[in-house]
């Protein structure tokens, strides 16, 4: 028998994420210069890091063959927090930490719950773990808790909500997600994944975090990869009960976030004038192409992330003519969604040159 | 039932990894200085990074709010290494691609096999894939390869080998580990794990890399923490047949490998210079601080690393006793060998003042 053919059914099964095409690679492909290429895919920063963990990172580089500490940041992150250190652990990205819930809950012979279109690293990390995946079908785009709660059967140990959610925008209301977290039995861990809470009108977040005292079946995911603008970093964290945390961070690799994204988050967690600066820019760009997908007609669903999920008549033709013309957007048929692209919210010059773009694209 | 107990068995039973100790929580516990204080506890290259390699980060700042793309350094390795691109697999250091072979490869009711005073990672990534650890005795301190072919039951799935080995520093000749891949039954995996592989002599290094083709079930893994100086960065890989290669990228994160840390591999990949200056040190280091031992009387492993293993009467009183005079070295009672210490070779001054703090220790 193969070495391969070793690997159980449910490792060979996996089709392995479709990340948004880097702006190298567009060059490469179509023989682009990189700076007339506009990426809009991957819902990144567009005004890239804040000034404050740039100058972290470059006092860091010069610690780099040491081996990362991470008392520094999980101590940053339990005061503001207001948790006990024993709560953070963190990640290579909240992707890293998705993952370690996925080990820690799932097996072969278990199961986890998620919306349809919701992020796929929960199936991902689900598979990884050798459990099933129970897809509930999405209500107008977003979760349908009630369909999720009564989707929850015996064997499930993980429930994954994306508040809001990637890649539909859609937002549940904190009342309603409360409310579910009360209806779940006790035994099964829900994971609530907030990696666009930023992007929320300040006014209208709750604090979530507290909600673990009385839930301590509740993991919340946040990642610096979003409004810090530290994607290319590698940096997430999950906040849990400690008896949760514990079990995290035995499956974590000891090493698992870098030097410099460790220096690098720390001052971005204090940089609130770029976090303003971020949110405003997102707002109005927001505005911008929402404006935009209207004057062509193009339906959107409304979004509460850096990024807005609209409908054309054909999504890989369309993309494939984005493309062609150097701007980046995200098909998104591996969600189910084949004939809508997700567009990343950028500079106004760069929601223009998209606009345009799909304008002589439809 | 609480949610701490839905975690599975072999989870609750892991011990999470104890890293040295860095210099900071040695500050902070002792009252020390942070600049009088000697780490020679993580096989860290006392060099720092290559320049080469320190410009490539510099420069690949501007772009971290971007996702990382793995496109270059994997075509470099491939290149350098004479493999296709699609037999390289990059890890978040070698740790994380150790991790993944054993998520393809082991489950519960399945086994690895590895020797007694072997890289911790091998039972933590056995253990958190549900598989069961068989530790085979050690000779000399070093892999016994005949009792760990005995040892291989019809469960065992992969075999870990570090060579050379850590922390002992052994080296298992090429000829003794290309007979045991021999032996091996062709669907049980063998990671050659050679993290310290560049601090051989050039002379006697073989290109195990060849090895692949013959040897479709042969997976080797090494890293830029040691001899290039990256540790803080994290990056690793693991070469293996195609067909191997793409089954550990079905578990793999797809963004497991920072912009900064792919771009100074790529970098440190070309800086020979720093790389022979890096192992020139080393090698009259660990002169030097044998010859110290020997001088104490103290008896130690013969090592092929950048580290070397040495008994003393108690290794936790002269560990402490080094601690409070500034000096961080490993203590291996983990490793079963509660009465040796590990030291990493530094630069000469390092070295002196080691065995200056360990003459008064004893």
């Amino acid at each position: 028998m193969s070495i391969a053919a070793q690997a159980p059914a449910y490792i060979r099964a996996i089709s392995p994420y479709v990340p948004g095409k880097p702006i190298t690679a567009l060059a490469r492909e179509m023989g682009l210069a990189v700076e007339s290429i506009v990426k809009l895919a991957s819902n990144e920063n567009p005004l890239g890091m804040s000034p404050k963990a740039r100058a972290a990172v470059e006092k860091a580089i010069a610690g780099i063959e040491r081996y990362p500490d991470q008392f520094e940041l999980i101590a940053a992150l339990a005061e503001r927090l207001g948790v006990a250190q024993n709560q953070i652990v963190l990640g290579n990205g909240s992707n890293d930490v998705l993952d370690l819930a996925a080990r820690v809950f799932l097996a072969p012979g278990r199961s986890s719950v998620f919306s349809q279109h919701a992020f796929a690293v929960y199936p991902l990390a689900t598979m990884s773990a050798g459990g099933e995946c129970i897809a509930v079908p999405a209500r107008h785009y977003g979760h349908d808790l009630a369909a999720m709660r009564a989707a929850i059967r015996p064997d499930t140990r993980v429930v994954w909500i994306a508040n809001p959610n990637n890649p539909t925008g859609n937002f549940l209301p904190y009342a309603e997600v409360k409310a579910f977290l009360q209806a779940v039995p006790a035994d099964v861990a829900v994971v609530l994944d907030e990696a666009y809470n930023e992007y929320l009108p300040p006014a209208e977040r709750v604090d979530t975090v507290a909600w673990i005292r009385d839930f301590p079946n509740l993991i919340i995911t946040r990642t610096f990869s979003k409004i810090h603008g530290l994607a290319g970093l590698r940096v997430g964290y999950a906040v849990a009960s400690s008896e949760v945390a514990d079990l995290l961070n035995r499956v974590r690799q000891p090493f698992n976030v870098n030097n410099l994204a460790i220096a690098a988050a720390c001052a971005a967690l204090d940089d609130h004038l770029f976090i303003a600066e971020s949110y405003e820019l997102n707002r109005r760009g927001m505005e911008q192409i929402v404006a935009g997908l209207k004057r062509l007609g193009l339906e959107h669903i409304p979004s509460h992330g850096n990024f807005v999920t609209f409908a054309v008549s054909d999504g890989a033709a369309a993309n494939q003519k984005l493309l062609r013309q150097g701007v980046i957007v995200r098909p998104i048929g591996g969600y189910g969604l084949p004939n809508h692209l997700r567009v990343t919210i950028g500079r106004e010059t760069e929601n223009l040159r998209f606009l345009e773009a799909l304008e002589i694209s439809l």
